[in-house]
C-alpha cells in the first residue's frame, strides 16, 4: 500500500503477506471449479498457484509509486515476467506453464482471467486485506462467497446468477476503496513527494554530484534502465532494491545542501507533507501560478525547483471495465454481462471514469 | 429475523440483541452530536435512550410476520406507543419526553430521525447484527463510522461530506440484505405459511372448533381485534405472547383433524415447506390455475382449502426513499440529498421500487 | 447452554450449531490425521462424522438441566444411542459402525477418544462456541491448533510436544469456563427453579391434578419412566419435547393455584431468581434452617413446600481426568501423561476435584 | 517483536501501534477507577496518559535485540526518561507529573503499577496484540474485563474477587507466549545472529576498518557510549536509528570481505539461519566443542571467528514474580496474593524460573 500507513497506521501489511493470501483464494477457487467438474490438472494447479504467487513480484520498493522512477517504461509485469522465466532456468523447467498462462498463450482462456482480470484472485485478496488492515470495513468483501460463485462457461470465468449482489457489492466496495484509501489525498502527496525524490536524485546525480545510497539503489540512479537494457545483471540489482534502501537513502539525503532534495526528504521522513486539495474540477490555472509564484519568491527558487513543490495532478478511476466484463450465468445456461443483469442497480454509470484533480503547495 | 433460521441457522438472535444494540448505538451518536457542540441535554438523552430500547416492543411474535395475522390494521410502532404509554404511568412520567420523540412531536425534529429514518440507530443495528448472525458478509455495514460522521444541521440529521462513500455502501449493503437473506424465498413461503396457520386457526375457531392454545394466544383467535376495542386489557394480554406460544400451539395442531391446519403446521414445524418460485414478472394466471388445480384434484379440496397452499405473492422494496432524505453536508455548510451528491453512482435508480413475485405450491 | 441467556443475553445458540460444529472438527480431524498417515477409510470417516454428529441427540428440552427430571436414572448418551439404533433401521444399517464406535466396541480404540475423551471434537466445539457467544474470551481455545497437533500413537489419540502449551491452556480455559460460566450462580439457581418446576408438577399430576401441558410433555408428566420401560413409542414422544413445550407450560402454570408451581414458574419466566450465596465451605445448617423458617412462617408453608423455595446443593468439577489421560507424544515417540510433560505448571493439582457449595432461598 | 516476522509472518505490527493501544487501555482503566470512586484529577490522567505513551520510546532498532548492542549498560528505560526529560523542556514542564510517576517518585504508588507492574497496561497490550498479529490464539487475553476488574485498595493496584479466574488465564497466557512465541527457537537464534552482527562491526571498526553505514548507526560503530557519556547529543543521535538503518547495512555489509560480518549478514537476510537446538538441560561441553571444531576446521577459523558462529545461550522466564505480587481484592476488603487466592490452581509453581538452553551451529 505505499506510504498509506502514514494515514492508516495499521496498514503494516506486507507484499508477502498478499503473495499468500492470493495462493490461499487461488487454491479454494481450483476446489470450487473441480466441484463443479471443471477439469484441472495437478499440474495446472501447480502452474495457477506459481503464477499467482509470483504476479506481483515485478514490483519495486513501495509498489506502485516508484514503478515509473526506477525504470521507465517498463511494467511491473513485464518484470515479474523477467523474473519467472529466472526461476524457469533454476528450476528445471518448472514454470514453462504457469508462465505460458501469465503471458495469456495458454489455450484455456479462463486460467488468465483467475490471475488477471476483474474478478480476479489477486483483487479479491488486497481488498479484503486493505480494508481489514486500514479498518475501513466498508472495503470489506465476502471473497468466499464470490469464489464460491465461480463457475467456467466457455472457457470463460463467470458467477452463477446466485452471486450477482455479491457482485454489485464488490464494485461498490472496490470504488470505495479507491476514493478512501487508495487516493487519499494525504497518500496521494506523499507519493508525489516520493517519486519526486528519485526524479531528483537521479537529476543530481546526472549533474555529476556524488549522493550516498546503496549499491543497487545507486546503479538506478546513475543507469537509465528502459526495455531495452533490462538484462539479466539488472534484473538482479532490481532484486536487492528494497523499503530500506529508499527509507534509508532519503534520511541520508536529509543532510544534502540541495534544496530540493534535502526538503522533500524531509517532508517525509517527518510526516509534514505539502497542502493538497482534492476536487471534482480541474485546478484553475490562476491559482496554480500564484502559488508557485508564492513559493518561488519565498525561497528565490528557480523554476524547475519550484516545480518540486507546487504542481497539479489527475487521478483516475474506472470501476467497471467493459473490455473485461464480469459474466452472470444462468441456471439456463444464458450469460448476461452483470451491467445487464443487474435487476435495478445502474451499473453502467460505474463503466465511465471519474476524474479528480488536486494542487499541492507548501503550507503557508 | 421471523423464520429466517430456516435458511440462516446461525440467525439465532433476539429482539432483546437488537434493542441493546440500538441503545448503545444511540449512546455512541449522542456522544458523537455532542462532540460537534449539538447540545443534547442529559434529559433528552435518556428519552432518545428510552425511546429507542423501546422502538419495537411493539411487536408480536415472530415479528413482522404475524404483525397483520393477530391484530387488523393495527401497526407495532402504534402497540410500542401504547406500551410506552401504560410504562409512563408506571414509572411516574419519566418517559413523557420519549413518547413526545416517538410520536413525532418534539420540537427538534432531528430527534425523530435517530429513531425512525432512513440512517437511524433501528437500520445501523439490524442491519449490522443480521449480516454477522447470517454469515452474508456482504451486508456489513460501517455503523461507527456512518455514526461518526453524524451532525444536525438545521435542526435536521445529516451526513458529512466525507462519509459519502460510506453511505452509498450503506444503501447498496442493505438492498442487498433485502433481496438475499429477508427476502430469500425459502423464508417469504416460510412466513406466508405461518400467517396462513393463523388465519385458519381463526377462521376455525370462528366456526365453532375448539383449538388448543395458551390462554394468550386463545384470546387473539377468539376476539376480533383492531385499533377500536385495543385497550388496556389487549395490551396486557398481547404482552404474555410469544414465540413459545406459537410454536407450541402449532405441535398440537398437527393432530388437529383439519387438512389445512394440521398440513400447514407440519410443513413449518418439519421444514418441508411448499415450493416456491420467485421472479422478475408477474406470475400467469395460467401456470397458477394449473398448480391450483392439481392438488385440488389430488386432494379433492374446496377452493378456500386450496387457496391456503397454492398462491402467489408480490414483494417489494425501495432500497432509498426520497420522501424521508439522506442529507449530505459539505464543508461549506451547503446540504445536498445524496442522490445528488454522489459524483458517479447513479443512486437515482435505487429510489425505483422493485418488485418480484412468487409463486407457491405443494411438491408434486 | 441451559438457562444461561439469563446471565450471558448472547448465548442464543442452539444444539443445532453444537452438532454441526463439532462435524466440521471431526473433518478436521480426520484430515490432520490421514495427512500423518493414519489410514481411516471413507466408510470410518463416515461413521465418525455421523457418530459426532448425534452424539448429543438424546438431550432433552434445556439440555443437561432436565436430565434427571423427565425420565429416570437414563443418561441422554443412552438416549442418543437409541436414537441411533432406530435410525440405522430406517437407513439400512447405515450406521452400523457410528454405532459400534460410540459404544466403544469398534477395535480401533481412539475412534472413541475422537467422540468422547478429554480432548473430544465435542469440547474443543462447544468451549469455542460457548466462549465466544458469553463474550467470555478467556475461555476461548485454539481448537485449530489442538486439531493440528492430534496424532495416533499406539491406537490412542494423543499430542504431538509442540502442542503441550495448547493444551495446558485449553484445560485452564475449561476450568475457567466451568466456574465463570456453567456455573455462575445465577444459572446454578435458575437451573436448580427449573428441576423443582419438573419435580412439583410431577408430584401434582401424581396427586391427580389435571395440568395444562402438551401431549408430549404431558406424557412424561403422568408416567414414570426408567430404563426398564424406555421404549420405541417413550423415543417417539420424546423427539418431540423441546424447549417450547417447557416454556410454554410454564406460562400456563403461572396461573394455576399450587403455590409451589405458581411461584416457581413467576420466578423463571420473570428472571426474579432466588438469593444464592456459593463458597467454598459447606452451607453451615444453622442458616440453612433459619432460612427455611423464616419462609415458611411469611407464607404458612408445609416442611414439603419450603424445600422448594429454600435447599442448598453442591457443585463440583474435575479439571483434569487422569482415567482418560492426555498423552503428549515426543518426536523420540515417547508418551508422557501431560501433568508428567509439563515442565513447569503443577498440573497434577488440576486432577483434584474442586466442590463449592451453595444455599438459595427467597429474597427477604 | 524484534525478528519474530520471521516465524510468523503476520507478526508486523509497529511499535506505534503499542504505543496507541497502550494509551488506549489507560483511558480505560482511568474510566473504570473513578467510576470506583478512586480520585484522579484531569493532570493525573494526562500525565498517565503520557507517561504510558512514552514508555518504551528509549527502545533503539529492533527492540530488545539490541539493547546491549549500540550501548552499554544503558536500560531502554533509562533512555526512555532522557527522552521525556527533553521534551519536558520543549513542552514548557508540562511532562514534569507523568516523569515523576514514571520515576516512581509521585506519592501515589498505584500510578507506577498501571505503567511498570505484572498487570500494567504495556502487557495488557502487547499479549493481546502479538497473540493476534502472530495467530497464536491461545495467547489472547481479555485485556478489557481485566480492567473492569481493577480497583485500588491501600494506595495498591488490585483485581476485584471477580477476576481471579482472568488473573490465572492471564499468567498462564503469558507464559506461553514466552515459550511458544517470544522464544521460539527461530526468534532466538535470528536475535542472536544480530547482535552478533553488531558486535563484530564494532569490532572491525574498532580495528580500523571503515563500514559503510549511516551517519547514525556509524556513530554507535565508532564511540562507546555507556551511562557516563549519554548526553543530549547522543541523545539526538540515538533518536535518529531504526530498523532501516540496520537492515540496509546490513545489506551492504553482505558484500564486506570479512568472512564473519559478510555471513553474519547473508544468514539473517536470506533467512538462512544457523541450527539450534532448545533443550531444558544445559548444553554438553562436548557437544560444543565438536561443532566448533567441525566449523573452525572447515573454514579454517581463528577461535574468535568460530565464537560468531557456534555459541550456547540460555534462556530463562518467571512467570509470576512474588516481588511484585498480584494482589485480589475480596468483597470484605481483604487483600490475598493471588497465588494465595486460586483455590486449586497451583499457581506457586508459576513463581519459580524456568531455564532453557540452546545451542546453535551452522548446518553441516
Amino acid at each position: 500500500m505505499g506510504l498509506s500507513y502514514l494515514v492508516y497506521p495499521g496498514a503494516h501489511h506486507s507484499r508477502l503477506h498478499h503473495a499468500l493470501g492470493c495462493m490461499h483464494l487461488m487454491d479454494q477457487a481450483v476446489q470450487v471449479l473441480r466441484f463443479k467438474q471443471i477439469e484441472i490438472s495437478e499440474e495446472e494447479k501447480e502452474a495457477l498457484m506459481i503464477a499467482i504467487l509470483l504476479h506481483d513480484i515485478g514490483h519495486g520498493p513501495f509498489s506502485h509509486a516508484l514503478e515509473q522512477s526506477l525504470v521507465e517504461e517498463v511494467s511491473h509485469e513485464s518484470i515479474s515476467l523477467r523474473f519467472m522465466e529466472k526461476l524457469n532456468i533454476e528450476f528445471n523447467q518448472r514454470l514453462t506453464l504457469a508462465i505460458k498462462i501469465f503471458k495469456g498463450e495458454y489455450h484455456r482462456k479462463f486460467f488468465l482471467q483467475l490471475i488477471a482480470s476483474q474478478l480476479d484472485m489477486d483483487r479479491l485478496d488486497y481488498l479484503k486485506r486493505d480494508s481489514f488492515y486500514t479498518g475501513v470495513a466498508e472495503g470489506n468483501i465476502n471473497s468466499k462467497r464470490l469464489i464460491a460463485m465461480l463457475n467456467v462457461k466457455d472457457d470463460q470465468l463467470v458467477i452463477e446468477e446466485k452471486g450477482i449482489y455479491s457482485v454489485e457489492k464488490f464494485l461498490v466496495a472496490r470504488r470505495l476503496m479507491y476514493w478512501q484509501v487508495y487516493f487519499h489525498k494525504t497518500s496521494l502527496v506523499a507519493e508525489q513527494l516520493l517519486i519526486r525524490v528519485l526524479k531528483r536524485a537521479k537529476q543530481l546525480v546526472d549533474r555529476g554530484e556524488k549522493l550516498p545510497a546503496n549499491p543497487a539503489l545507486s546503479f538506478f540512479l546513475i543507469h537509465k534502465i528502459d526495455k531495452t537494457n533490462f538484462d539479466l545483471k539488472v534484473l538482479d540489482t532490481f532484486s536487492k532494491l528494497d523499503d530500506y534502501d529508499v527509507v534509508s537513502a532519503m534520511k541520508n539525503w536529509v543532510e544534502e545542501k540541495d534544496f530540493v532534495l534535502s526538503n522533500l526528504c524531509k517532508m517525509i521522513l517527518n510526516r509534514d507533507l505539502l497542502k493538497v486539495k482534492l476536487q471534482n474540477e480541474e485546478i484553475s490555472e490562476d491559482i496554480f501560478k500564484e502559488e508557485q509564484l508564492k513559493f518561488q519568491q519565498k525561497h528565490n527558487l528557480s523554476q524547475e525547483e519550484v516545480d518540486y513543490f507546487v504542481f497539479k495532478e489527475k487521478v483516475s478511476h474506472l470501476a467497471y471495465e467493459h473490455l473485461d466484463p464480469i459474466k452472470i450465468l444462468y441456471k439456463n445456461g444464458e450469460l448476461k454481462e452483470v451491467t445487464q443483469a443487474s435487476d435495478q442497480f445502474n451499473l453502467e454509470a460505474l463503466s465511465k471514469p471519474v476524474n479528480k484533480y488536486y494542487i499541492c503547495h507548501p503550507k503557508s
